[in-house]
């Protein structure tokens, strides 16, 4: 006799050696195949034959007529299925293999338990249920540990209790395919599953299993493939790009991992932001068997910085290192939006980079590919395409949102129009989007209401998300229309009296110039006269200024609004390039310490206080030597 | 026949239609009136008569000698009762409806549970009960529906499960009149019922009920009529209206609304805002059945500004909204405290206003009421009734807090005096606030050390409450006497150390100066000649600069402390108006940015950086030219 | 017959009179000692004897053959045990007492159970039973009181029920020695005790189960005698004093108090306080019988300015009296590293004061021992004992931490190393360090980079404490070796870029002058010259200037850089003494609000912004008056 142990994989070695197939103890008989020999222990003998016992639920009779020899109580044998008797009885008879003198080797056969989906917990609540799939969180709490699993149909918390405050099953971690057999209950914040047991796939069962799971996630990752609002050639090219996106983040949720949006805290910036993470909220939602899933698992952060600054990095990997210690959650992906397409993006991105956090950067600001693309798992920008800013990142993620949800796109509609109003997009989708707009009750002038209604709550929410006010003001999420009209009328209406109040300090102390171009250049110092810490913010007073000069005097304008260490730059009609002339101002002043960047036409720079005078000089004698180009207009102001 | 099915209003018609009463299943003999048609099924029909039923628990024969005709099982009839035997057996006999021929109503009679109030809920734990109230707060958690219930006693949770997750009787809302049937239950913070019923009154058993608990809650919102600490004329001109305010700050507690304080971060706003807060977490207590119900209805916060700032208002709105999201909270009252009567509160307010959130204010500085009137569902200000400053807000809310609770009596003597102190009060009362906290125990030097220690302990805690160290400071809520008294002494040696130290450097930089009216004016530069960031703040700084230039020089004084971009104004003996110059300085210097405000001798003044020589010049302009009264003195500093 | 009440100190009179012991009534025979006379109560009269009841538990027969005069039932006799039969009957005889004449007094006697320690708790889940110890926390909860209860072997939590959020055993409190019967429970975070009973030990009890309480913990609190991690004469004559303070924090710990620890956010601070940190937490683990433990007990604040500031101290407070009213903890000590010693920190000690919190400085800048000597509870410095700031915080730390938890060694070898590079300690036994260092893979270059990482990581988490961050790049704490070493590079090297930067700004603007006594004096306006608001800060920025400065120039070396307010000094072979020259200044410059800091030389200085030039004047003349010392260099940068 020479009994080999297979491993799980169960490969049949040549053809000389038989397979013996043992059901483990809690098999039925519904785990017996026709024509295959199973391990058999005698446990009885009669006149009429033998009982064999398979597993502590298979038993039968291997009648007297088939057997041939002596047997005792207790000795093995090799038998196969001869028939279901109608009454369920089972009768076996020897299979061809001798266990005293053939070669064979040992399979196992586990019990072939029905597996029950997470999405039909709630119709078994109470009952004893099976189900596979992926760890994605493990929580160990004072009490039990639990098991967050994902299999096809969403994530369960499952809580397993070996003794007060000590992991159960130590040896399973996240990542890891297994097994478990509990009972779903109702708990205070979730269902939840009572683990019975749980056990580590391997093997074929595992990699079985990955596959199924991983062909059920990509299936359920797939987004929506909604038609655009509107038509629009030059979106199309990046639609692709999005419906990537658009996968990755479903798949993001699917696999229980935490998202943190950071986006730039104006306008454009929220009309990305706020539809992305109510599309993402509603499939967290209907993901997770847990009614605070959503408040745990995505998080929304206005960014009062162009680019994604390294105290906010440092701050979100803080926070996401807790949460994995205190919550055993994943590192979170980062989303940035309207904003994280730059070289000044990059020591945040190599700092999350250590920790394996994927970050998808959505955006229209000028991109520097070569120094964030390495660093991104995603990154949607018109640029990369030769489309540019006036496709906004507004109107990108509202068709994000609805690839992710397409419920939403009811309430989306305006969404794109104040978008591209709060960024002066001169898109030649805006007329579309205008329309669109006007369609569902929003003109041009509730338009610019709502965009300066944005900038307005944004300022004074400062860090804050402000999740409700703002979802009001863009009437999003059920926002009452009355409130959510005479609120914006309140705000918008405050924005242009504090405006008013700012430009009337700082008019009369704005100097005019003509360049030798013809360009029209005015400057104001806005640390000495406007007010400060305030609203409007330099780079919106400057903005405003420009806005009204534009009146005044016509194209060609350029408007630098600066401080005692920055600059904000405006111009119309002018073929700037401020990132080009950021570039050369650093290697042309030594000592003045220029960064910054932005769009062409408009943008802001930093430099040190005492090197002020230089550096705007530097500027001014750059712009002086810029082409007239009446086509190029200022987009959004900034802020700083 | 004609059967009407009448509505809840139950309104008979014409004299023609009969009313006929039809009992719910529920109903027992209690529930049965005399001279009243009722709906009876027959049950039974024997020799000596028929057995009829009206509900459930009310059953009855009708003897043959009152009956007529034929009957049969099952066959309904109008009965009314006859009598009620001693042994509990009812006898009834055909009322004067044939339901056969006759016109007829049906009116449905509940039965009158006898209700248990949210009062007598602990003696009834375990047993079933029935209570009636308006619905204040839905919570909504992953398990069960939480409806926070107000009768004329309290506030009880009630939770009700419906699924998971899932809203319990999605037809109630906030601020419908409800009856449930459950179990009081003893639970970690609280008594909670479980519900087993809860049912929406409409018509006249709502109005009946609504009436009831109206009732009962205009009384149980009465404040108590107590007597002033002291006897003072003048104050006896605001109490109606404090009296008011006691009550409408009762009720919002009755009605389960929560409460936000912002008060002025000085001793004035301390004394004022503490007292009330702990009033008010007092009567909490009371009604609420829940031990966490004052920590979650009252919050304390101290504002820097003299007014409310829009940054305060939006974050007071945000956290408001997330906790109607997240708790079915409703919006919060907001109490301005020593604040909130000037145009500058105005956009704060409006903000407010949009979400319906009712403000009060109570404040002794220069109202403006044609700007804050409409937006202020109570004002009270000694202003409005031909009182000034000198009624200090802290006297104003110790008689408020009394009226709220009492108790309290005992702990607040001295804090009116502690409040003049800290505002230099020169009220015709002082003197009796003074011998009443001589009588405490506090004499005029702890008084001012008391004053002095809140400045300081003010200026460090910034942005939080520090509610035990302020309540050890004041010596209330059972603070310990001695370190009381350790403390306040540290904190006021501190304070006067810190003093003297920006002092010593401030003091040779004064520029002095006599106007022509013969007034003292003083200057200083607190930007370059006193230290920033640190105690004393700038408006302190000028404040003891002021005091003893007025030791040095004697009356008439005026001193200014200048920034940047602001200047804080201090003065005796000269009859400034303050809020007039402003005005004027705004309309008179273009391109200055002035905004300001404060009392009428003491205030402070923002400008745009580059034009403060044009306005200070222009201030002292003005200072020349106002007249001499010697009554006139500067009152508590203001910070900034 | 006359019987005196004996109170529990039992302390028997003048020889006549006897004292009789009343067994409690869950006394068993196991209380029942030999030749004691027991009060007895006659349940049964039979033929051979009365049986008596001593207890519940206790009763026996007194042989008639022993018995004198008559009885009857109910009657109280003293009694004395005369034997326990084989199977367990006691049998009496009347003890020398007559109750009819004697005078004699009643000595209680309680049952003295088996008590079981809070390190048998897991074993007996479920069984009931007893503990004294003494109280350290009372929580009170919504639901039942929590007594946290310490006895020799840790600490834990015991539930009590009075009524719901009603306060059991009231006239228990913290510091009480107790008795407690209940039963152990398994809980979500912890093992708690369900109380069935709780009683004050007073007396005699008392005493013993304090003094053999206080024997334990002083046993426990006993640090390990480890050896140094290297052989150094200068540090043992500061190990006592670490041994001191390790008895003290590993005391405080097992008193259940909180740990509060602030330090300076530098490379040694961060290498003192990260060590001490993971030390307490894993005794407060072993300690207590709760998860959550080390959580809520010890918290790491790392602190920007070079003394422990009033704001901070204020937090502190409010935090520990919040603490306090919501959790019942005690006041915490505040443990302040690499930081504390010096005159500036005595406000914010004397604050804490005032509640008795209990404060621990472990330093090695020059310390003012008079100012702060009388507020400490202990104060380690080398200064103290002859020895300077070469023995870094982090070195004496490490020590320390070992002292707590010996199983840290094998983590901690590079950290004083690290610590000594990061302060640029010329210690002696720098060169063992840096050996020790080598042996465990950290040459020069990585231990340069590791304290480079700590510098920039701890300015972008400004005020958080980045315990994963941290840990992570000083490789403790089961850090992943790999991701430890690609962080350290990657934050050093952005480090470096970001130091590059700021010095390509300010280099130009660096100005020499050479000084009478041959000295290069270098200064630096940072204001005007660096960027603001940005990594390096001003402290730093000087720093690296004077490095390179050495490099062009050699010693002796001053630099300078100066703010508006504020200058920061470095120096390499110059006898300074920053101290005294602050002192000098503050008293020669009349209104230049001189103050500030620091080792001798190297410091800080702040001063009013319009005194700027005479401050920065007088001390260029006090630096060119001192004396070359070749031997003098500057430590690590301080941060402002």
């Amino acid at each position: 006799m020479t009994r080999d142990s297979a491993g799980g994989s169960g490969d049949s070695k040549d053809g000389n050696v038989s397979v013996v197939y043992d059901l483990a103890p809690d098999c039925t008989a519904s785990d017996v195949e026709p024509n295959r020999p199973y391990l058999a222990s005698i446990n009885g003998i009669v006149e009429y034959g033998i009982f064999v016992d398979l597993s502590e639920n298979v038993s039968g009779l291997v009648h007297e007529s088939v057997l041939e020899g002596t047997f005792s109580v207790g000795q093995e044998l090799a038998v196969e299925l001869e028939e279901v008797r109608d009454n369920g009885d089972m009768a076996f008879q020897p299979a061809d293999v001798d266990l005293e003198e053939d070669d064979y080797t040992v399979e196992p056969v586990a019990h072939d338990y029905p597996l029950t989906g997470t999405d039909r917990l709630e119709a078994n609540v109470g009952e004893q249920v099976h189900l596979e799939g992926e760890i994605v969180q493990i929580k160990q709490t004072g009490g039990p540990t639990i098991f967050h699993i994902a299999d096809e149909y969403g994530v369960v918390p499952c809580a397993a209790f070996e003794e007060a405050g000590v992991r159960a099953y130590p040896s399973v971690e996240v990542g890891d395919i297994v097994r478990v057999t509990g009972t779903p209950e109702t708990r205070e914040e979730s269902v939840q599953i009572e683990v019975d047991g749980l056990s580590k796939l391997d093997g074929e069962d595992a990699t079985e299993a990955r596959e199924r799971l991983e062909a059920a996630l990509e299936e359920r990752a797939q987004p929506h493939d909604v038609d655009p609002l509107i038509e629009w050639p030059a979106f199309e090219k990046l639609r692709p790009n999005l419906m990537e996106v658009a996968t990755l983040l479903r798949r993001t949720v699917l696999e229980g991992r935490p998202i943190r949006v950071r986006h730039h805290a104006d306008g454009d910036g929220m009309c990305a932001a706020v539809p992305l993470q109510l599309a993402l909220e509603n499939f967290i939602a209907e993901v997770h068997q847990d009614e605070n899933a959503p408040q745990h698992l995505i998080k929304r952060l206005p960014a009062k910085a162009p680019f994604y600054e390294m105290e906010d990095a440092t701050r979100d990997l803080n926070f996401a290192l807790e949460d994995r210690e205190r919550h055993g959650q994943q590192l979170p992906l980062v989303l940035m939006l309207d904003n994280g397409s730059t070289a000044e993006d990059v020591p945040a991105y190599e700092t999350l980079a250590h920790y394996d956090i994927p970050i998808v950067a959505i955006d229209h600001h000028h991109p520097d590919p070569d120094a964030v693309g390495g660093l991104l798992d995603a990154h949607v920008n018109p640029y990369l395409h030769d489309e540019d800013y006036r496709i906004t990142t507004g109107m990108l993620c509202v068709e994000l949102a609805r690839m992710i949800d397409p419920d939403l796109t009811d309430d989306l509609r305006h969404v794109p129009a104040v978008a591209g109003v709060s960024d002066r997009s001169k898109a030649d989708a805006m007329e579309q989007y205008l329309e669109l707009a006007a369609e569902n009750g929003y003109d041009e002038d509730r338009l610019r209401d709502v965009s300066e209604a944005l900038d307005y709550a944004a300022f004074w929410l400062r860090y804050n998300s402000g999740d409700h006010l703002i979802q009001d003001v863009l009437e999003l999420s059920d926002a009452d229309e009355d409130r959510h009209r005479r609120l914006v009328t309140f705000l918008a209406d405050r924005s242009r009296r504090d405006v008013d109040r700012q430009l009337n300090a700082a008019m009369n102390h704005v100097e005019h110039e003509r360049l030798d171009s013809g360009v029209h250049l005015y400057r104001i110092d806005v640390e000495n006269h406007a007010h400060r810490f305030t609203y409007p913010a330099p780079g919106k007073t400057t903005g405003e200024i420009h806005d009204r000069k534009i009146q005044e005097t016509g194209d060609p304008v350029i408007t630098v609004g600066y401080g005692p260490d920055f600059a904000v730059l405006r111009s119309d009609g002018v073929r700037l390039d401020i990132p080009r002339m950021v570039s050369e101002l650093e290697a042309e002043i030594p000592g003045g310490g220029v960064s910054g960047g932005g769009h062409l036409v408009v943008g802001s720079i930093k430099f040190v206080k005492g090197k002020r005078q230089d550096v705007i000089d530097a500027l001014v004698e750059k712009m002086a030597a810029a082409d007239i180009d009446e086509a190029l207009s200022s987009a959004a102001p900034l802020e700083n």
